[in-house]
């Protein structure tokens, strides 16, 4: 009997919001594929180790997926991946984890294609976008009655962006975190409200409340601005 | 002992995400308070009522919020609201419920600067959001690589609204989703994909593939589109 492919959104933070839905459904996997080369790198491990008392009697499978934009690199890597889940589902039901929500810039959806080319049925569960949890952290709300949020995960034309109405959202680490700190602090007199957060719901979780505690070397950080309009 | 005021996402749909933090959180308050006017109306309360046995045992409160955009109206409903909060809040935790995620769109902010002016703390639990709930009933991605997102409550100058790049969410029904739908028709030749989702999760709930599909009579539809760039 086929199973089908699960792409399972479970959340940031490992004191967050795994929902019932994905935890029932990866309860019904036997295989379950994780988005990292080991489990000690790997949040959505940890996320869901914390919650799930028998994850180690099922087949975990951890799948690294190289750093890099060469198309044909990643393509390798979407490939093999897609083949070692399609021979678990001939017989099985198989989870592939992604942190936040799989519809919101994920590896799954080209897993999902490769995957459904080869016959097999799959499903998305949602799972809690980033920015969402890091709004809830701040107690910041992202957008009220008709302001419009825009979800930015580029640093290009930052000029540009500024002009959008609503709430910025930005999802940067590294070199573009640092280029989009310098632009906040210069238009600063523009920003009306300010928060981000790095690592949100782990250990190592920093809050900021101030363009100036940006800080390059932190891991994924969501910076969330809304402008005097 | 003061209590703590939760303001919780429930997510869309009774089959959806309820996060295992939400159920939690219900768990440990006393009191709970649904933006409708009674259980009946109140989609908080059906998806939570299916997954939570003890529900009957505290105290429920149907707050009723007029559907208006009058200031004075709407002012004074929040404050009888937050009034009733805070005398509950004196000896007990309340949880606050909203659908979807409460920094989107959520009555739950207003309340919560009343019940914060009046001394007490407040908490946000996010929720999983109507548009990845409906991304991932369509089997849709939002967005990959470094595509943008822009979310979309109002249908005023879709013209500029459609230069935009990357993909848009619109959150309509009624008037403004008959609008919406006449200019998406108009516009379909730069429309590369498009799905929407009415009632997501719910029994009556329906899945549209194309825009001469959206039905103004539907109830909160979530659009989403993504044009020819």
């Amino acid at each position: 009997m086929k199973g089908i492919l699960y792409g399972i959104g479970v959340g940031i933070g490992t004191s967050s919001g795994l929902s019932i839905s994905a935890l029932e459904t990866i309860k019904k996997c036997d295989v379950i594929f994780f988005p990292n080369k080991s489990r000690d790198d790997c949040r959505a491990y940890q996320i869901v180790n914390s919650y799930l008392n028998e994850l180690e009697t099922k087949k975990l499978c951890f799948c690294d997926f190289p750093m890099t934009k060469d198309e044909k690199s990643l393509a390798q890597a979407w490939e093999k991946c897609a083949g070692m889940i399609c021979d678990d589902l001939k017989e099985k039901n198989v989870a592939f984890l992604t942190i936040g929500d799989p519809s919101l810039y994920s590896t799954f959806f080209y897993i999902k294609e490769l995957v459904e080319k080869n016959g097999f049925k799959t499903q998305i569960i949602a799972g809690i976008p980033s920015f969402c949890a890091v709004a809830a952290k701040l107690g910041m709300s992202l957008a009220l009655e008709n302001e419009q949020i825009h979800i930015i995960p580029d640093t290009d034309d930052l000029e540009k962006i500024f002009l959008l109405s609503g709430t910025l959202v930005f999802m940067k680490s590294g070199k573009n975190l640092s280029k989009l700190k310098d632009f906040l602090i210069s238009h600063k007199a523009q920003i009306r409200e300010f928060g981000a957060v790095s690592n949100c719901g782990f250990e190592n979780e920093k809050i900021m409340r101030s363009p100036e505690e940006l800080d390059e070397k932190l891991y994924l950080t969501v910076v969330i601005v809304k402008k005097n309009d």
